[in-house]
């Protein structure tokens, strides 16, 4: 039987987030959370909005999710985010226990699997789900950033 | 000329700030951010009255200083902090670009040196400042809360 919430149908719903982000002129990254095929967080990045480097999507995201669980650790959680996590993004999930975590493109410079940051063992990680899409994005983000200035 | 304002002064802030998060039934880490010898942030953990695991003292002083900066750039800015940060932090304070971190006892298990995690280039590290006193601080938590289950 074919179930049509796999990886790719909410990593669509995370690449709508990275517009909503784009088009607040925020870097385009976004994430949700899902838990048995229900997304109970949604979340992009607006680190220059509320001018603070903590407001990472997928730090929003973690709150935001835990709040709707009433509980701090995200057992049975997806993480679908567009762009590979930080150190600090991946140090959050560590402490969140959350079940998997799904990445669309690789970030080379600096994702946590350059920096060599520790997720929990627990969690399972997938890389890679329409990466092509999410890293057009970014391109089209900073090329327009660079075209302004 | 002696400067009162030296490192064990400030130190000194952050475990008050520890204190109040040990009164509270929350891990005992306390933090304070300081720029011209003036505190401009102070903060204690409080992930379990959040239910969040974002909500360590680092990530509130972080937000919590750049909110009063009007800046997301710590330029100019030490970070007190009781504990060695953890890579969630570690990695905030990387984005922070933050010109000085001082904290207290080392965190041998998680702490961002045995994790490996990277500052940014800028960022001065001092450790062990009132180690002990911050050391008693956790031990008489997780004493005390081992007796009451």
């Amino acid at each position: 039987m074919i179930n049509p919430f796999d990886d790719t149908y909410f990593m669509k719903k995370a690449l709508q987030e990275a517009e909503l982000a784009y088009e607040k002129g925020e870097i385009p990254v976004g994430a949700i959370i899902v838990v048995k095929d229900r997304v109970i967080a949604r979340t992009h990045n607006l680190t220059e909005l509320l001018n603070d480097v903590t407001a990472h999507a997928e730090m929003q995201a973690i709150t935001s999710a835990a709040n709707f669980l009433g509980g701090k650790y995200l057992l049975n959680c997806t993480l679908y985010v567009t762009l590979e996590p930080c150190q600090m993004c991946a140090g959050a999930l560590y402490w969140s226990q959350i079940s998997k975590v799904v990445y669309g493109a690789s970030d080379i410079q600096r994702g946590f699997t350059t920096m060599g940051t520790q997720l929990h063992p627990k969690t399972e990680v997938v890389g890679g789900v329409l990466a092509e899409e999410a890293s057009a994005l970014m391109k089209r983000f900073f090329i327009e950033k660079r075209n302004l200035n």
